[in-house]
């Protein structure tokens, strides 16, 4: 191993190859559920460098884990406990190489901040919509391994579709420049969608052609109460037939979800609480090409046919860009108001948007006779059929107690019930190591095996990120 | 051989397994470049009988090229020469399955005629806006098997975008039900965009999930003539930041593109011809969420700037929905007056927007260098960077025989002006068997390689349209 690292260091330079110290912001994971060691963290400078890291490990057998921000919330991008890996960050390449106004994109390199890249958009006059909670700190790459999804992709899609071209290293070392900036190019497999949402498993991501977009005139926000799912859905229709491309926002957010807020966070000022009918909030916003007044208009127009409709019991347009972010910031503190009430068990799912009320209905009451007195903290991006479904435990309860007796009950109800309705018990946050055994259990057995030989035919020698997505 | 046509019969019908009488609808590729010979032709009626099918052809070791509406432009739906290949078939297939108005999908089998799937939409009161020349009988396998692009990929994506889920018989004759509504979904390897654009090399498609939009209130189509490409390049930046997302269409066709149409079909009356500094015809089109008054309010700002921005010379709005038909026409005659002019050198490229001036000036210039009077029929999807760029042979020459004697040297010119400015030579007609050279020749040989990993793991026996799009 002295001459592994040895390699490593005269490919990087001694200061980049860290194995003392405290490691722990590399090797714990985001939601601190698994406290990995690395035989090394390896912090290479450019795509050659990451190249010749990868044939290193290649020819000393070494397993990688690619690493970003380190936000991964299905514990993707941290070392396993036995020290054998390396933890290979990308943080330092973290140039914008390029920026085509004409072309309307950007290449950037993987270890660009998120917040970084859409400041780098803005300051070109343009837009990059890929926004989630963890912006300030998660990396391009890792939104592309992990194919993030967020609030905007309603309208702009998931990092997926925001990607026209990739850089990637290969589990041989070699590096694929794959970095074109065009919306049309059918050349053979798509190997580009294949490494996007591998997780490491495949490559390493080491830069990205982004697609960006004319910045809209105006943004407005507004704040509906609705007096169920159903109508919640409905509103979406509604919603989507008024506003067409230019609603760019649908959330969803339960009343106890709402109620968390306003119990830890009081200043929040969460409207239309006090109406008992009001069973969600829902946030929509609408990107408007030409002005404020005319979104407005269109917002009050889209309202007025919902209140005819009976979708909407009250509701609200934000006055103003601080009035907008109020409403915002509500929505983005529930999982910290979740966290002060105590720890849940967390979903991250999917279903046909035709089917979430329905779902929701019939899981709801499934939790309450298994758990009497449960609490469901439901929310997230409605228009994408992507629901945060997590369960809190009953007032009093132990919280965690009740996750560490009931997780695996919870899970096996709420992931058989996703399965039964047609949807996904990973929407957005990927699979990493911690659901890998879902991924056995869910995923059907004919897809498994084409993954399998995808994974083997690419990475014999099993070192990128091993037993993170797939066992095999 | 007998043996193995028993077999076809006893899955499908003795009536559904054709071998004797003129099967050239099966056998000739649509631009009539090879007409091969086929085993049989086998129509399975469902996705079981297409299982039992790939596993009788499996198991004789009998290869497959699977069809749809036979309209491939690179001769990759019809089978070689040597009288050992099986033509799948898919068009009995044809059936909607599922339309889902709140989740805005809709599921259809593999050998849904495109228009059909288009009507279905609009029977539904929602929008499936694929649209290319071949509707009227090319099918939605062929389609998801070619990525096939069209006219509202500005706006809509190319066919990979519009599709959410997938059916697929395996090279092995199992069947993969991938056919989930999703719009999040990251349980593993993306398989779906593997196999779309895949040309039949992977798997055979059965059926898909396709996302359904709201319909526009109103469809809005200009015309403008533009002094030159950097001009029409402004005018699509103009029209990106003023209509958003609702700019469905953006066209753009050259002088002596048009001139043909003028001199085959002068009925259709191509406008601004008579300008002699002119050199593009524009074609936008605006989808508006709200009202054709609004449609042609914004249309008419857009058009106020362009002037003031010196990028048009004079523009029309189409004031009838007859009138925006008739200028689409001239659009879509442009083929056919091509080849009333004479056979042509057919190029389907792509290039950053940003660079398409550039390349356009300096292959028009090299071409001419290197062929004294030649003729460019230039035409395309700019708004895609998707360009025709047809070269015909110089007034007088016989077309045939230039063709003969100059097509490999002029591919070659345009081929490589194409890599220098970061191009595609395939945007959207994909490889099939007849650019199966120029794939191994232009694309990476990294990018080759793992493509051929991919294809060997997934199909080892080589059995699927083997020789389309890789030689391994």
């Amino acid at each position: 191993m002295s001459d592994f690292l040895a390699t490593l260091r005269s490919l990087v330079g001694p200061a980049h190859v860290l194995t003392e110290g405290d490691l722990s912001a590399y090797e714990r994971d985001w939601r601190g559920r698994l406290h990995g060691k690395a035989l090394a963290v390896v912090r290479p400078a450019n795509t050659d460098e990451v190249a010749g890291v990868v044939r290193a490990c290649a020819a000393f057998g070494v397993p990688m884990v690619p690493q970003g921000g380190n936000t991964s919330l299905s514990v993707g991008s941290t070392p396993d406990t036995s020290g054998r890996e390396v933890v290979l960050s990308l943080t330092r390449m973290n140039a914008v190489r390029d920026t085509d106004q004409a072309n309307l994109t950007m290449t950037v390199e993987a270890g660009c901040v998120l917040q970084n890249v859409q400041a780098a958009a803005e300051a070109a006059g343009l837009l990059f919509p890929l926004s989630l909670a963890a912006e300030g700190s998660c990396t391009i790459g890792g939104n592309l391994g992990t194919n993030a999804g967020g609030t905007q992709v309603l309208r702009y899609g998931n990092t997926r579709e925001l990607c026209l071209g990739l850089e990637v290293v290969t589990p041989q070392g070699e590096v694929w420049n794959g970095l074109k900036g065009l919306r049309k190019d059918n050349t053979g497999y798509d190997l580009r969608n294949l490494m996007i949402g591998s997780e490491g498993t495949l490559g390493v991501i080491t830069a990205a052609t982004l697609k960006l977009f004319p910045r809209p005139a105006a943004r407005l926000t507004a704040w509906a109460a609705v007096p169920s799912m159903e109508q919640a859905v409905a509103l979406l229709s509604l919603a989507q037939r008024s506003l067409g491309a230019d609603l760019t926002g649908f959330e969803v957010m339960g009343r106890f979800a709402l109620s968390l807020v306003d119990k830890h966070m009081p200043q929040l000022r969460v409207p239309f609480l006090e109406q008992e009918a009001a069973q969600y909030g829902v946030l929509l916003e609408n990107s408007d090409s030409e002005s404020e007044e005319h979104a407005r208009a269109r917002f009050e127009a889209l309202l007025e046919s919902a209140f005819e409709a009976d979708c909407v019991l009250d509701a609200v347009v934000a006055e103003s860009i601080a009035q907008a972010q109020q409403l915002w910031h509500i929505r983005e503190s529930i999982p910290l108001a979740q966290a002060q009430e105590g720890l849940n068990i967390k979903h991250d799912i999917s279903v046909p948007i035709s089917r979430i009320p329905a779902f929701v209905n019939d899981t709801d009451a499934r939790l309450a006779r298994e758990i009497p007195g449960v609490r469901l903290v439901n929310f997230g991006h409605l228009g994408d059929g992507n629901l945060h479904y997590n369960v809190q435990a009953p007032e009093g309860c132990d919280a965690a107690a009740f996750l560490r007796e009931r997780e695996g009950d919870v899970n096996d109800l709420v992931y058989a019930a996703v399965a039964q309705f047609g949807g996904s018990f990973s929407a957005e946050h990927g699979v990493g190591a911690l659901k890998v055994d879902t991924l056995s259990q869910y995923q059907s057995p004919v897809a498994l095996a084409m993954m399998r030989q995808v994974k083997q035919a690419l990475d014999p020698q099993n070192l990128m990120n091993p037993g993170r997505v797939l066992k095999l």
